[in-house]
């Protein structure tokens, strides 16, 4: 029998599910919580019993979406340590995998940010969420170089500042152009010569 | 006595303007061509006899933002042609002057790009404008790396793809925190590195 967690837990995906949806249609703006009631075929009274505001079930898709990537980047270690060359080729290939839609992705996460921009609160909890993500990857990216015997010349926080700005702009770039601009391609062809600027040899 | 073109070069100006300001505070798909005239201090009738829509206003705006940034690129070129190597702060730093309020400036054009990826006449308008301008600057750049006795490794067309993405990114990110990122520093860490890394001496 379905534990009384587990049907909740259901309720909170059922939900995301139908407000992924819902948002790549309507926009973050122009979607209400009755429509992602209604997509996800529940009561507003299951919606605010998962979800304060509209606001907090979009952090939640962010933070499902990159759990999900640091999870698979993570379960990439034990095979980097033999053959550190490939780094760069697996967090790349993860990032086109990542998001099963990169569109409807690339609109909600962008229309929130600009929501952000101009509502502080929002801000806040976006930076965090933002800082979490990116501190996980920096500690990897520390971690990998370790055991790769490179010292990078740049903070590895820099880096992936740079890897998560030129992959959202990529982005844009490819949805609007896709046959112009194959997604992935600018990442593929200059990461790999940042990276290469910036390690050296530790000893 | 002002002509009749001037009056209305002057009507368009400040069409412009009072939509920029409109824009920022309530969204691309928030203002409404009357808040936009009234901002302006125009009639409806104003309006429509310069832009057909507010689609056809923010196109407007891109132009103009872009027009600026090439011309002042373009007065640039005598003092590269004799100092090659200021090239990239030369652009870098026409990339924080250009736009003179960079977060409405961001607010809009990533509104717009957004409208345009659900709506395919907005894509089609929006493509033809961004190729124009990357055309100019990959001319630029093309010009700028012979005079120095350089060629590149990858098409100059990839390369000021590259500069886009990243300078979009990197934006965003400075404008969600400004103290911990602050404008241009991404571009001025790793675009140099890029460049050197693409360009070899011609002969």
């Amino acid at each position: 029998m379905e534990t009384s967690k587990r049907r909740r837990s259901n309720t909170r995906a059922r939900l995301l599910e139908g407000a992924v949806e819902v948002f790549a249609e309507r926009g973050f703006h122009g979607a209400s919580v009755e429509d992602i009631c209604e997509r996800a075929g529940f009561t507003r009274g299951a919606f605010y019993s998962n979800f304060a505001s509209k606001d907090e079930l979009v952090l939640a898709l962010f933070q499902a979406t990159t759990d999900r990537l640091l999870e698979q980047i993570e379960a990439l270690l034990p095979e980097l340590a033999t053959q550190p060359g490939t780094l760069l080729d697996a967090v790349l290939g993860l990032l086109d995998e990542t998001a099963p839609d990169e569109r409807q992705w690339h609109l909600i996460s962008t229309e929130f940010t600009l929501h952000a921009l101009r509502d502080p609160e929002a801000a806040r909890a976006l930076n965090q969420q933002r800082a979490m993500f990116r501190d996980s990857l920096t500690k990897l990216v520390e971690q990998i170089v370790e055991t790769s015997g490179l010292t990078l010349s740049v903070p590895a926080e820099r880096f992936v500042r740079l890897v998560i700005a030129l992959h959202e702009g990529a982005r844009s770039q490819s949805l609007l152009e896709p046959r112009e601009l194959p997604p992935g391609e600018l990442e593929r062809t200059f990461l790999p010569m940042v990276l290469e600027a910036v390690s050296r040899p530790s000893r």
